[in-house]
């Protein structure tokens, strides 16, 4: 199943599921929203269950798309999870899976703007395979956590570099101005993905190819990365977390190569849908 | 003005104000809670104008005291903010404010238990001042931050210190566990402290003295600290940033000293109130 939403980011959203035709069925009737306060195995039971047909389609033509759930209690990132990612970064393969946050007020629609303010130097790329919590989960092992997926999504993590490296320990001072969160267009369960680490993923920017991966070069697969997380913290339904990024972010290019007022980013993963972001100037006014 | 929230943890709370006689002042029908969807410069002012001897007191008796805000969008914290802590723990001091983040699913009450996982080593203790931001922060200077704030908690930031620093990189592993982060009791408002940087802190384990303090000893004061986040970051009501411990955590004694199951932590800071948690066995069932 494929879920999305869409609205303005301040207004109201439609939570809809698309049918095999492409076609977006309004489940309002079914469901306030997807996010946090109702994600559950119920409502992905309930919804699997409806005939689609049944339901108004909805004309999704000059509509924002929304990040597929409700802005999250918490956003984890999974760092240096690509092996070859790890190289370019000039880092050791890690031991264990490194965690780190996103402010949660970075989540924004997968069509959204990028913001460049004035202080920023190094803005950079990761396209990521996200993972979105289905319900509360601690302590659980490798073999539960699928159970714990409400689906997969894609995420632009994105990162200035500067401040997350050269301003002073801890990498969520990069990882956490407006709109650095870019979610979806799809939230896909897990049953309608035949193999989550098998799929292709590709970032360009200004139509020219930077990063191509496949999620079968993580280090921690996503079984591995929920269940070590929930030996340290409670993950609860809607959690986002982002398990890292394949080669050729603009930090590991020789010379570096970072974002500038203008570009326009494009992002795929298979299955999940792409994404298209252009680079603005940020105005303090405008937000 | 002293704010205070009354209700188990999974029901509707109570939001009060507490009068000069010590009285909790039920203002529920003035607001429906405090928390990121209601904190407002126009609410603390409406609650700033009502004459509290015409609302009704508030039976605390028996009431497990919540936090004084609802769940925030974001728990950051502020990394050895304290110079005499930061030679205690054989790091420089910072040149930069250090930031990282706690799961937001460790909020709790200030005297609600601290678990203690069968997988934890070294569980540790910080008393520290707490910032509640009260609106949208972003790209603000440090004479406009007061305006920024809501007020002003006791946390009790819990730590882990072998997820925090042996497990791979970035605090936030060992900052996470349920129940890490006891708020409270009181939200004062800015207007009802004298002067923020210069209140005493200190912190008990099972009766002897391990932390004292005094937020005069800060290398970065709270209107530099929000004034610096909101240059990486966007803050919004509700968010709750955590600004160091002096020194005296378990970590920093010779030899170190760790809390165990049975231990009793009181904490408080002058004018915010006073902490107390007992330390329990996490059992997974009881979650």
């Amino acid at each position: 199943m494929r879920l999305m939403r869409f609205g303005e980011r301040l207004g109201k959203k439609t939570p809809c599921v698309m049918d095999e035709d492409g076609n977006a069925r309004d489940v309002s009737s079914i469901v306030d929203d997807f996010g946090p306060k109702t994600l559950s195995p119920e409502l992905i039971n309930t919804l699997q269950a409806v005939d689609l047909s049944t339901l108004p389609i909805f004309d999704t033509s000059e509509k924002r798309i929304a990040p597929p759930t409700a802005q999250p209690l918490n956003i984890w990132c999974v760092g240096l999870n690509y092996s070859d990612h790890a190289a370019e970064a000039g880092m050791d393969i890690p031991k264990e899976p490194i965690l780190f946050n996103k402010s949660t007020a970075t989540y924004c629609g997968p069509m959204d703007d990028i913001f460049y303010s004035s202080k920023m130097t190094k803005l950079d790329w990761e396209v990521e395979l996200g993972i979105v919590i289905g319900k509360t989960t601690l302590d659980i092992t490798a073999d539960e956590a699928m159970d714990h997926i409400a689906g997969f999504v894609v995420v632009n993590d994105v990162s200035e570099r500067a401040w997350q490296i050269e301003r002073g320990g801890q990498w969520v001072k990069g990882k956490s101005f407006p709109n650095f969160c870019p979610t979806g267009p799809l939230l896909v369960t897990p049953d309608s993905i035949d193999d989550v680490q098998s799929l292709t993923m590709s970032l360009d920017v200004n139509g020219e190819r930077m990063q191509s991966g496949n999620t079968n070069k993580m280090i921690f697969d996503v079984k591995t990365i929920v269940s070590y997380m929930s030996e340290f913290c409670q993950l609860e339904a809607g959690d986002l977390i982002c398990t890292g990024t394949p080669p050729g972010v603009g930090m590991g290019k020789k010379p570096p190569k970072y974002l500038k007022i203008g570009d326009v980013v494009n992002l795929e993963i298979q299955n999940l849908g792409s994404q298209r972001q252009k680079v603005v100037a940020y105005k303090k006014e405008a937000l």
